[in-house]
């Protein structure tokens, strides 16, 4: 199949849509949609988020060195959506979202009472790649609605239902069906 | 909802399958799998994927300054899963998994030619998290299936079918349908 060019474009298929929940110099509790993540590191276990530096939730991750990681499910769509769209600085997010923020247990932060997969990071290290600040954060725990788990403790996605961001057609999606079993498929190739 | 509290898990969804390939020292095509990545930043537009620093892959992307990802389509889960399971130090796993190596253009690497959407980066930084080296790339082109275009050059996701990996369950699902426009659908909550 011939390719076409098409230039530098951000095309990851998928990308996640990521809260990210943060408390700042004031204590206000802050959220922010970001699709620019995802697991870094395994030990310590990271995340790395990017956010530009004049989002309100920069300095608030760094002058806390803490945010939350919260996922939400498809039936927030609009909340998700919405906070992704207006600032924090002059508006309580939360409050117009209809978010319930709940103190972490473990970190400087709030997380989102309604997300089914919660993840409470620490600031581990940033860095700079001038349009965005990679934030990197230890996941210290993870917190995941009991519904939503299957037995031994597997969430299950379907449950949970996050959103999948295409930033090519700027569309979200929902999660289809199973395809295959990973770590076991690829078996069959093997000589 | 209560919530139980899971320990440090990576659970961030959606996960991503990338295939990462590379040209090794000695100029031989390689290309592993990593669920760990996504977009770092949009100026200069970089990814990130974390490597481990045993991977056949990590010391080929430092020697070359280069790597291109690939987005394999959920009906190349056999091969991408195989990828992620057996090395390239010994083994031609372009050659086992029947892809067909294609040298970029605009980077010194190879990209895969079954892959819908491949991403061509060079090397720009490097961040330790000891037991996984973010490797950041800048992203100088993109390219794109014809087929998996639709009008204007934005690439149609059903088209590219991407997989979709949950590290909670070990497994892969295809992509469902569209939920709702984004920076649209939240506008109904603006005051």
């Amino acid at each position: 199949m011939k390719k076409r060019s098409l230039g530098a474009k951000p095309l990851i298929y998928p990308q996640p849509v990521l809260l990210i929940a943060t408390f700042d110099n004031k204590g206000k509790a802050n959220v922010m949609n970001a699709a620019w993540g995802g697991i870094a590191s395994s030990d310590p276990l990271c995340v790395s988020v990017g956010v530009r530096p004049s989002r309100h939730t920069h300095d608030a991750i760094i002058s806390r060195n803490a945010f939350t990681v919260n996922i939400p499910s498809q039936r927030m769509v609009q909340e998700a959506d919405f906070v992704g769209m207006v600032s924090g600085r002059n508006l309580d997010k939360f409050v117009e979202a209809g978010f319930t923020p709940i103190t972490s247990d473990v970190v400087d932060a709030p997380y989102i009472s309604q997300c089914p997969v919660v993840l409470e990071c620490a600031l581990l290290k940033t860095v700079n790649l001038e349009a965005h600040t990679l934030m990197i954060g230890e996941i210290l725990d993870a917190k995941v609605d009991e519904d939503c788990l299957m037995d031994g403790d597997v969430p299950d996605i379907h449950k949970i239902a996050p959103l999948v961001f295409d930033s090519g057609s700027r569309r979200y999606f929902s999660i289809g069906q199973k395809v295959a079993d990973a770590f076991s498929v690829g078996m069959s190739r093997h000589k």
